[in-house]
């Protein structure tokens, strides 16, 4: 099945289920009235969100016609955002990037950071832009949500914490990077709030393309118009999602709730293009000595999403324009 | 007032007022049933739950004898936990224990690291001890939560922002954090959930000791049983919490609930002992060559609090015992 928050009168908005051409949707407030109430009680409440699916699938069921700007994050707002950095190749590049060696246990250790979760962004939420010489990128990512997932949970036991699947847009600012990472205590300031597709699905929905804890797709972004990345999530996923979680899972429990992401999806084949910026920067400096392409700007468009088989987009389109940001200054 | 959360059938509890003397309760439904949800429309909450306590207080509604263990964290779980590491001669003793240089910036740039928020601690819960070897410590600080905080907030404009007051055991598994922050991302594992005091208070109940964005009180750790930490919580705090605000602020927003910590509170005159146990194994390192105290182990206790200059304990009492971990691993 597929997931939605419709914007509401409040924060939390309203969780809908989603047919599954995307088009139509119904309302789930008969089970929960907000995706984060349904996964605190999801043994209860997920085959009831199942069972409304396939009354929406079947006609059964009231359904309104979809707009995806109505739709805000599957969780507008989420109690941890938990992010990766999973594939080698990003890793290896990014750091070239800013004349940082990676860590020396880059296949054993998965590097890993904690991310801001009480503002995300909708799918079609505009992207801030404060200063441009922060140096703004998007970041294409895959995601999983969980379910609640105590301290000790082995990758073998992970598959079962694993409730959602969808995509992320985790901005990242550049340029704050290199001096935030060298004091030490990680990334804060260059992580603003991230976006997410308009739907989070089950694993099921993705059949065999969901397996050994990977989403064995393509990631497609498009930028200003052009794609620039049609990147394989799969197999260069150097630590699967049931990897990341025993890793977590070892000194800590997670809530219900909790968005696991994957790292910037990288191919090191370079016919596959780039999920981010920095990538393509750190080619062109290899290639050329210098990097071409500018980081984002205002009027800037980013999508991403990921196409089945079947050439459905599973998790719906992250379609975000870049704005400057006026900021309104308390004073 | 002074705001609590009452453990009940669910995972966010149930919001109480609490008197004075921190002996009775009055449940606060009928303002809000969570304190996340007062934060959420503060506004509209403040006032009436601000009423109630004067009900209480005036013994003008229906109360019950309070018991601290039936107590929560304030937030039992929030959107988002960032502490900062504010008081320089922690930083500068905790860096020289582990053989690091403090950050050139150390006085213009706050240290800030994301933390994991999606489970903390109530004051009363034990201190789950995974492997003994991790090396585990405690840290007392001092808190706000904040109220909506948007992007670009000055310190002129964020007292207005500092909701509410309270204490954090941030637990931290010091053997861990060497090579975590090795690795470039910052803490995560050497992280695991964090302790609040019973009570969230507002900066009212603080009087002539909450100025500046600070807490001009002793915060006083007991280990077990010994007073080891007397610690003066607001002249040697370098970055107040109005600073904190302003930098976080710079390249997001952040929602109403999020917790925002000092860091270990510590002063540079040694008589004033310590707030942590690494900060005590740096220095018998400097007297004498080598640490001697070990760090904590299962049946240890730790008890912080706050006591104003009527010797009322401002925000409770945390108390904890070091209990050895009963992993139920799934697998």
């Amino acid at each position: 099945m597929r997931l939605g928050t419709l914007r509401g009168r409040d924060r939390d908005g309203e969780l809908v289920v989603v047919s599954a051409d995307g088009a139509r949707y119904t309302r789930a407030a008969t089970v929960a009235p907000t995706l984060q109430a349904a996964l605190d009680d999801w043994d209860q409440t997920a085959p009831r969100l199942a069972a409304l699916a396939q009354a929406l699938g079947a006609g059964n069921v009231a359904a309104e016609a979809l707009d995806l700007a109505r739709l805000h994050s599957p969780l507008p707002r989420a109690y941890e955002w938990v992010d990766a950095s999973s594939y080698l190749n990003h890793v290896i590049l990014v750091r070239k990037a800013r004349g940082a060696e990676p860590p020396e246990t880059l296949r054993t250790d998965p590097l890993i950071y904690q991310g801001g979760s009480g503002i995300l962004l909708g799918p079609t939420d505009a992207i801030p832009l404060g200063d441009p010489a922060w140096g703004l990128d998007f970041e294409s990512e895959v995601c999983v949500i969980l379910g609640d997932t105590p301290q000790g949970t082995t990758a073998a036991g992970a598959a079962a914490c694993c409730k959602l699947v969808m995509l992320a847009n985790d901005i990242t600012l550049r340029n704050l990077v290199p001096a935030e990472l060298g004091k030490g205590f990680g990334f804060f300031a260059s992580k603003p709030a991230t976006a997410f597709s308009p739907f989070a699905v089950t694993p099921d929905e993705l059949g065999g393309a969901w397996r050994d804890g990977r989403v064995h797709l393509r990631v497609r972004s498009t930028y200003n118009g052009d794609l620039v990345g049609d990147v394989e999530a799969g197999p260069e996923m150097h630590f699967s999602f049931f990897d990341l979680i025993a890793y977590i899972a070892r000194t800590r429990s997670f809530t219900a709730g909790t968005i696991l992401g994957s790292g910037t999806v990288s191919n090191a084949d370079r016919a596959r293009g780039v999920s981010c910026l920095a990538e393509r920067r750190m080619i062109e400096t290899i290639e050329t000595g210098s990097p071409k392409t500018p980081f984002m700007k205002a009027g800037d468009t980013i999508a991403i999403e990921m196409l089945d088989d079947k050439g459905r987009s599973v998790c719906g389109r992250i379609a975000q324009s870049v704005q400057t940001l006026q900021t309104k200054v308390r004073a």
